[in-house]
């Protein structure tokens, strides 16, 4: 992106540095890493918090907090629909609302390889500083480290964030009993498939592009009105919504029963799945979650979730039979176990 | 390590498993993910908020807290005297004490390269588990990711901590006055010296060891004796003691005068450092840290510290001349500027 285009998403122009690439004394924690800090990072994340750049920051907590950290590794870093840095951010920011936490905090922590150019290094700060804002949950404090040529990719990042639990929300596999609605926030596999197709140079008639968003507002919605008979919240990442539905069955002890024609796919990426020989059910996803809600209140929940992406649904339910396995009823009728994800699908998807 | 030490050190048989290197599969969130984390790593570090498995840890907080992240690409990962996993503990754990902040909890989020051999990933792992255990401060969450082939080293590993403010502790550099005194806590140099030496292949009579331990017991107990009388905690890790100083000039608007002959070096480090051209000043350090006392209580300060190591030392003291500037008074009688690292010294030195 163009140095003018992110000034324009920014609101201000880009720090003017007087290097084009990072380099190895970027992450001495000298003269150059402040450099970069102070003009670059600090200057566009700026806040509060972060502004003290102590070796941490110093937050206010009353009552129980919730505490998730994830490490992002995508490649491509750019790809359609988002960036490295705000898959950062929405990632951390969708663990929390999964945990039943309103998100408050995240802090950031990059490993840069040597000869990242600095353009592409204020597109993924730019990223990040757009999702933060967008989800109100500031960057708090963090950590910048350079790795040789050869010994990274680019940019990994780590987030880790905090969040107060909602007052209402008892998130727990143990508390999911036979009977309850397994819904799903929207359509599956966007992720992923965007993804594999930059990486393939994939062209289809309109771009596939990443679910990134972030879920807290749609969780926080269904916590405030149904409370407790939200049992069980999980987003679909690495391993897709087959392995979130296994560890459901294996975590709660119950059955799993879903049915695949209620299952959202948009028919590009279910066309894009075929050609690729992908099973929806198995590819990431960033911008969805899974809820397991008390059987009476499925359809408040299936209307809160509507509010927000048309195309959620309830695709099926715990179930007393074939306790610990998850079975698929198939569009023509059949059944077939779905198991957790075997081997490795899509490495580096998030 | 022999698998039969690492056992010895765990008091428990490692995790048996039908895998010797790491591959992508472990990094995809499927079975080969889960069978890495629940007979490997879960099981190794094993504690009640972890063993919940969940997308994050929920924690209890009144109160406030400090919030800190860093990520380690040392090399090599194992070193005379500690390992990657032990740094990632311990320097989590002396970040948060530099708040003022009793550690309490720590994240863990693994970057591995495709074909790290699973003997080395115990290694790391016994070294979390130890430094862990010693410091009394649980890994609660966690994350692991897989990148090919040549585009990580071995091992990256990101701790986040979270810590209580310590009732009495008031660290900031605005905090600090003209006439204050500057201690530390123990020899300088040692880690990356040790780091050096064996990425250079050096010998020396004694293996020189890094100096890598949790620095809160000392801070807690400065805390609770001087309480507000501490007025700034840093740990000088990458850019050394130098950097630190000139952190603490810069943020305090003050000037910083250090007397070389106060500074403890060992022996044995200020030779390799003159083998080696390297200033004792920018060597970073992984043990030891650098405390701001208020004048009256800086012998009470220094007699705790000793109480601890007893080479720690008053080595200078914050001055109204020379405001945001250095000052070394050295052996032979002269002053000279002591700027920040200006490039870089180490690369990947934590």
């Amino acid at each position: 992106m163009s140095q003018q285009k992110l000034s324009i998403q920014l609101n201000c122009p880009l720090p003017k540095l007087d290097f084009d690439v990072i380099t190895l004394g970027h992450g001495s924690g000298g003269v150059l890493t402040h450099r970069l800090l102070d003009t670059g990072v600090f200057n566009i994340l700026k806040n509060d918090l972060l502004n003290e750049q102590h070796d941490g920051a110093i937050l206010n907590f009353n009552g129980p907090v919730a505490f998730t950290t994830d490490s992002y590794v995508v490649t491509p870093i750019f790809f359609p629909g988002g960036n490295i840095g705000e898959l950062a951010v929405n990632g951390s920011i969708n663990d929390l609302a999964m945990c039943g936490a309103v998100p408050e905090y995240l802090s950031l922590s990059f490993i840069l390889e040597e000869g990242l150019r600095m353009d592409e290094f204020w597109e993924v700060l730019v990223g990040i500083k757009k999702a933060s804002d967008a989800s109100g949950v500031p960057i708090v404090t963090g950590d910048t480290k350079v790795v040789e040529r050869g010994k990274g990719d680019k940019v990994f990042i780590n987030t880790t964030g905090l969040g107060r639990i909602h007052p209402k929300a008892n998130i727990h596999a143990n508390r999911v009993k036979p009977g309850d609605k397994i819904l799903v926030s929207g359509p599956v596999a966007q992720h992923g498939v965007a993804i594999l197709s930059v990486r393939q140079g994939l062209e289809f008639e309109t771009t596939i592009t990443s679910d990134t968003q972030p879920l807290h507002t749609q969780v926080i919605r269904l916590l405030d009105e149904l409370g407790e008979d939200v049992r069980f919240l999980r987003d679909p990442t690495r391993g897709g919504v087959a392995t979130v539905l296994n560890e459901l069955a294996t975590q709660s002890g119950h059955g799993v029963e879903i049915i695949q024609k209620d299952i959202p796919v948009s028919e590009q990426v279910e066309g894009a799945c075929e050609l690729l020989g992908l099973d929806p059910l198995y590819v990431a996803n960033e911008g969805i979650f899974i809820a397991v809600v008390a059987e009476h209140k499925a359809n408040d929940a299936l209307s809160i979730l509507k509010s927000f992406d048309a195309s959620s649904s309830i695709i099926g339910n715990v179930t007393q039979e074939h306790p610990r396995q998850v079975i698929q009823h198939s569009r023509i009728g059949g059944r077939r176990i779905v198991s957790m994800l075997p081997g490795e699908q899509l490495p580096r998807i998030c």
